[in-house]
C-alpha cells in the first residue's frame, strides 16, 4: 500500500477528550474516529489490526473443533422472555420497536438465540457434543461508554457455546476452550493471564477471565509468585490466619474523635495505624420469611477493604450487596457511619478472619465523635460470625497454598462459564438421549472481546513515540521510508523496485511515497507501530545501503541493498 | 470437515412458508434458519458460501484501489437530518432511541455516515480522488420481508464510496468500479448483465444495476439482441414507431360495454383485439402556483403497459405518481375508471408514441358502461401530447438503434450511482482544490447485496436434487462419500487416508463419515450442492477404483484409486 493512496489520518496532537493510552493512541494513530458517543468508524489501518485479531481467533477456533455461524444482531423479545433476562438485564440491553411495534433487542450476548437454535435443529446424544461460535456484532447501551473501543456500545465480539449430555463432557470442552484462549494470546504476543473469574450476570458455576496485564486495566488479578494460581481480586480467596489471637491486655476505654471519621483520619489526628483499627460497615440482611430484611454489621482490619462479592453470598446477607441508608443507621443503632463499630450492636456481626485475630483494637463507639480503645473480641463483643468477607492484598498467602499473592491490573479480553443448565432449563433445551429419554442440555460459553483486545494490545505495547505492535497485530509488517525522494535521482527507483519486491514476497508493507520530511514520515510509522521500517537515504545508497529499524527493540541495522529483501523477509518470517 | 462433527440441517421436506426455490434450498440445505421475519442466522454451511462472497468482493474491490474500513451499524441521527433523509426515508429506516433518548438508526446504507467521515478527514485535493468501502450489516425494516435472506430485514451488504473533485473524475472510477463488479460475478460464475437503472431514493444522475439472470427475478430487464445495450425495464427507452398513422377511415361510434372495463372484457365480449384499444390512466398533475393539482389523462396502447417513472418524469405529472382518486375522476370527467378515454376531455391527454400512431381505435366514451370505436386522433381529440411512457415489450426495437429488445428477468444484487454533489452539498462536504478554494465534492457510491447473492445464485444454479454451486462459491469442493463405511474392513481406512490427502491438498472437503445409508448420503451431497462427490464402494475397491461425480455435468469417472488425489485435485483447480 502507498500512503498517498491511503488514509493515514494521523494526528499530532492529543485529543483531550481520550483518556487512556490506548485510545489516545488509536486516535492519533487514526486507527479509529468517533462517530457518537461509544460508536466508533474503524480506519483502514485499524481495521487491519482488528481482522488480524478476527484471524487468529477464528484458526484457534476451528482447531478447538468449533463450528462458524453466524446469528443476527437483531433478536425478539420474546426469547429473552423465555430466559428471564427480559427483565433481569438493566437499560445495557438496547430495546427496539419494529414498524409493527414487535420488541426486539440488539444482542449484547446470545445465549438465548443459541439455545433456541440448538433445541430445534439438535435432537439426538449424537449430534452431541457440539461447539458453535460466531464473530459478530454486539450492542450494550453502556451508562457511561468511555475509552474508545475499550468500552464502546457496539463492538465485536467472538462469542461460542458448547452443549453436552454431562458437566464431565462439559469439562473437557471447557478446558479445550481454555487451551484454545492461551493459544490466540500466545499468538497475538501479548502477555496475559487466565483468572478465576466470577460468574456475573452470564450465570454457572466455573468460570475464568483472560486478562491482558497493563497498568490501566479496569480489573486487579491477583497471582501467586509460586504457582499458576490467578483469580481476578473479586473472587481470590483471603486464608484464614494461621495466627492465633493474643490476649486481651488493654481495657475498653473512650475516647472523643470529633473529627475522625475515617481510618486515614484516624491516623492522622489519633495516630492509630490502620492494621490496629477495624472498619464497620453495615449493609441490609438478607429477607426473612416475612420479607423483612434487618441490618447486618461486617467488620474488617482498617487497611484491608470489603470484597462484596464474598460478602453478599453470605447467608446473613442481602444480594446484591446494598449500604444500608443513614437513616436506618441511626434508627437501628444511634450512630452515623464514622463512629461505627462492633461492640454492644444488637444486629448481626461478621468479622472477617484477619479482624477476627485482632486483640485490644480500635473500634467506633456507636456514638458519634467517639471510639473505643482497647476492644476484644469475646470479651466485648460475644455475639459474632467469623468469614472471608475482604479483598486480598499483596504479601497474602497464595489460596493454593504455594507462594504469596501479587497483585497486578489487567484488561479483560477473554471470559469463559460452565454454565450448566441455567438456559437450557428455562427455555427447555433437551435431546434424546441414549435411554431414549429427554435429557437436559449443559452448557458452556466462551467470548472474546475481539475489538478490546486491540485496545488492551496498546495498553500494553507503547512508548513515548507511539504503539508497538508484535508482529501478529501489526497493520503493516514493514514501513519503507524514502528520504527526500521527489530531491533524488535514484530514490524513487530503489524504493519502488523494493515495494514490489517485499509485495511480491507476501510481506504486508507500507511504502510512505509521501512528499514529506523525514522526521514526520518517521514519526507517522512509529506512531502507527509499524515493527519494520526501511529506510533509504542518499548518503547510506552512496555505500549501496539501506537502514532497517526495529520498532519494539529500537535496534537500526545496516544491511547491502542486494541482501535487503532477504534478510529482511527472515527476520520477520523468524527464520 | 467431518459430517458427524457438523450441523448439516438437512431436511426433507419442503418448507411451507418458502415460497421461492433458492430460499427452499436455503432451508432444505441447512444454509440458513428464521429467527423471526426478516432475521436469519446462518449455518455453517451457509456461512461459507456468505464468506466466499466476501473474500471475492474484497479482493476485487482491493484490486480496483478501494480501501476497506467499517462504520458503525447504529448511526446518529442528526446525520439524517442534516441530508434531509430523516423525513424522506419511509418505516425502512429503523429508528431507535438509547438509554438517554437520543434517536439514532440503524443504517440502511451509509452515505451520511460516510460524507461526515470524509468532510472531517480529508481536507486537501491532494488526498483526492479516494474510494473507500466496507462489507456491514445493514437493516432495513421491509414492510413485507420475504423470500428468505434475498428481502431481509438485516442483512449484509458490500458499499463503496468515491469522492472527487470533477465529474470526469467521478466518471473514471465509475468505470474502474463498473469493471471491478463484472470481475466479481464472473469469478463467482454467475450469469449477470449490467443493466442501465433509475437513480431512485439514493439519487444523482448516471446508475447502473447489476441483475443475476433467473426467471423468478423480481425486476425484467431488457436488453438488445444486437448489442451490449441492457436496462431495468422501468428505465429502457421505447423508442418512436417509424411508421406513419394511417388514415382516419371510420365514424366515432359508441358501443355498450356494460360489462366490459378492461382490456381483457373488451376482447372476450366484444372482440376487441388489445392493440386495436387504448387505456386511459387518469392521475394527478404538476402542482401549479397555488399548489393546486389539477388531473391528467395517460394514454397507452391497449396491449401496452404504462411506466410509472417515466410518467412522472413528465412536466405535467406530479412526482411521484398517484392514481387519481374515483372520486375526483367522476367529478372531472362524469365516468368511473373502466370506461374512460381521450374524447372530449378537459384535462390535459399525453399519449404514448405507439398510441399516437393509431387510427379508427376503441377507447372508452367518458360514460359508464359504453366505448367509443372509430377513434381518430387530431379528428377526436385535438389537444394532446405524444411522449414515452410506457414499458417496453420484447420485439421494440433497442433504443442503442442495434437489434431488438428482449426482456428477461433479473435478481439485483449490485447498483451502482454517480450521486454527484447531493450529499456533499446538503452535508457542506468539500475540500480546498488546487486554486486555493473550497471546491465542493463530487460523489459516487457502489453497493453489492453480498447476502443476497448467496440466494441469486441458488436461484440461477438449481435442479430438481437442490443447488449446483458454481466452485467459487460451494460451502465445500469435494464430498467423500463411502458407502456403508461402517459394514466394511477396508473403506473407513481408505477413506480417511484420502481425507487426510485431500486436506492437506488445500481441497476444502467434507467426508460424510455418519451411518447412513448411501441414498441419504448422496441426496444430502447434491441438496447441499457440492461440486464434486467421490463414492467409496467395495464393488470398485476390488478394481482399486472410486467414482468420480461431477454436481453440474451428472458426468461420473472411475478413478484409480492411486491417481484420485492427482487427477480430481487437478480438475478442481482447472488443470
Amino acid at each position: 500500500m502507498r500512503t498517498s493512496q491511503y488514509i493515514l489520518a494521523t494526528l499530532k496532537e492529543t485529543p483531550s477528550d481520550a483518556e487512556i493510552i490506548s485510545h489516545q493512541l488509536m486516535l492519533r494513530a487514526g486507527m479509529i474516529r468517533k462517530l457518537a458517543s461509544g460508536l466508533y468508524t474503524w480506519l483502514p489501518s485499524g481495521l487491519k489490526v482488528l481482522r488480524n485479531v478476527e484471524k487468529v481467533v477464528r484458526e484457534e477456533m476451528d482447531k478447538a473443533g468449533a463450528i462458524e455461524m453466524l446469528m443476527p444482531v437483531i433478536q425478539p423479545a420474546d426469547l429473552w422472555q423465555e430466559s428471564g433476562r427480559w427483565d433481569q438485564f438493566g437499560p445495557e440491553l438496547l430495546r427496539i420497536s419494529d414498524r409493527n411495534n414487535r420488541p426486539f433487542a440488539l444482542g449484547p450476548t446470545h445465549e438465548e438465540v443459541i439455545t433456541d437454535f440448538v433445541r430445534k435443529e439438535i435432537n439426538s446424544y449424537k449430534q452431541l457434543p457440539i461447539t458453535l461460535y460466531q464473530v459478530q456484532t454486539k450492542v450494550r447501551d453502556e451508562v457511561r461508554p468511555r475509552f474508545g473501543v475499550m468500552r464502546a456500545r457496539e463492538f465485536t465480539m467472538k462469542d461460542a457455546y458448547s452443549f453436552h449430555l454431562s458437566e464431565d463432557c462439559l469439562s473437557a470442552t471447557y478446558e479445550r476452550m481454555h487451551q484454545a484462549y492461551c493459544n490466540i494470546f500466545e499468538r497475538l504476543g501479548l502477555d496475559y493471564r487466565p483468572v478465576i473469574a466470577d460468574t456475573g450476570s452470564i450465570g454457572g458455576s466455573v468460570s475464568h477471565e483472560f486478562h491482558v496485564l497493563a497498568e490501566s486495566g479496569e480489573d486487579a488479578i491477583a497471582f501467586s509468585d509460586g504457582s499458576d494460581y490467578a483469580a481476578n481480586i473479586e473472587k481470590a480467596e483471603a486464608l484464614a490466619p494461621t495466627e492465633t489471637r493474643a490476649e486481651a491486655s488493654k481495657a475498653l476505654n473512650t475516647f472523643a474523635t470529633p473529627e475522625a471519621s475515617t481510618i486515614e483520619q484516624l491516623k492522622a489526628k489519633h495516630g492509630v495505624k490502620p492494621h490496629r483499627g477495624v472498619k464497620t460497615i453495615i449493609v441490609y440482611g438478607a429477607a426473612d420469611e416475612d420479607e423483612q430484611r434487618g441490618l447486618v454489621a461486617l467488620v474488617v482490619r482498617g487497611d484491608h477493604s470489603l470484597n462484596e462479592l464474598k460478602a453478599q453470598a453470605h447467608e446473613l446477607v442481602h444480594a446484591p450487596l446494598e449500604l444500608a441508608k443513614e437513616a436506618d443507621i441511626i434508627a437501628a443503632i444511634g450512630a452515623k457511619p464514622g463512629s461505627l463499630g462492633p461492640v454492644g450492636l444488637n444486629i448481626p456481626v461478621i468479622v472477617d478472619h484477619s479482624a477476627a485475630i485482632m486483640a485490644d483494637f480500635v473500634a467506633g463507639a456507636n456514638k458519634d465523635g467517639e471510639h473505643y480503645s482497647g476492644v476484644n473480641w469475646d470479651r466485648d463483643v460475644t455475639d459474632f460470625t467469623v468469614a472471608d468477607i475482604r479483598n486480598v492484598v499483596e504479601g497474602d498467602p497464595s489460596p493454593c497454598g504455594k507462594g504469596v499473592l501479587q497483585i497486578k491490573r489487567g484488561v479483560e479480553v477473554g471470559h469463559i462459564f460452565q454454565l450448566g443448565t441455567k438456559y437450557s432449563e428455562s427455555m427447555n433445551a433437551g435431546v434424546l438421549g441414549e435411554s431414549g429419554k429427554n435429557q437436559m442440555l449443559t452448557m458452556g460459553c466462551y467470548g472474546i472481546g475481539v475489538s478490546r483486545i486491540v485496545a488492551a494490545a496498546i495498553e500494553q505495547n507503547n512508548d513515548d513515540y507511539g504503539i508497538k505492535w508484535p508482529t501478529a497485530l501489526a497493520p503493516f509488517t514493514l514501513a519503507i521510508v524514502p528520504m527526500n525522494m521527489h530531491k533524488s535521482h535514484r530514490i524513487p527507483d530503489i524504493a519502488d523496485n523494493l515495494y514490489t519486491q517485499f509485495k511480491a514476497a507476501g510481506i504486508d508493507v507500507l511504502f510512505d511515497d509521501r512528499k514529506e520530511r523525514p522526521g514526520v514520515m518517521f514519526n507517522d510509522m512509529e506512531l502507527l507501530g509499524v515493527p519494520y521500517t526501511l529506510v533509504i537515504g542518499e548518503r547510506n545508497l552512496d555505500n549501496n545501503q539501506v537502514e532497517l529499524k526495529n520498532r519494539r527493540t529500537g535496534e537500526k541495522l545496516m544491511l547491502d541493498i542486494d541482501q535487503a529483501v532477504t534478510e529482511i523477509c527472515n527476520a520477520i518470517n523468524g527464520n
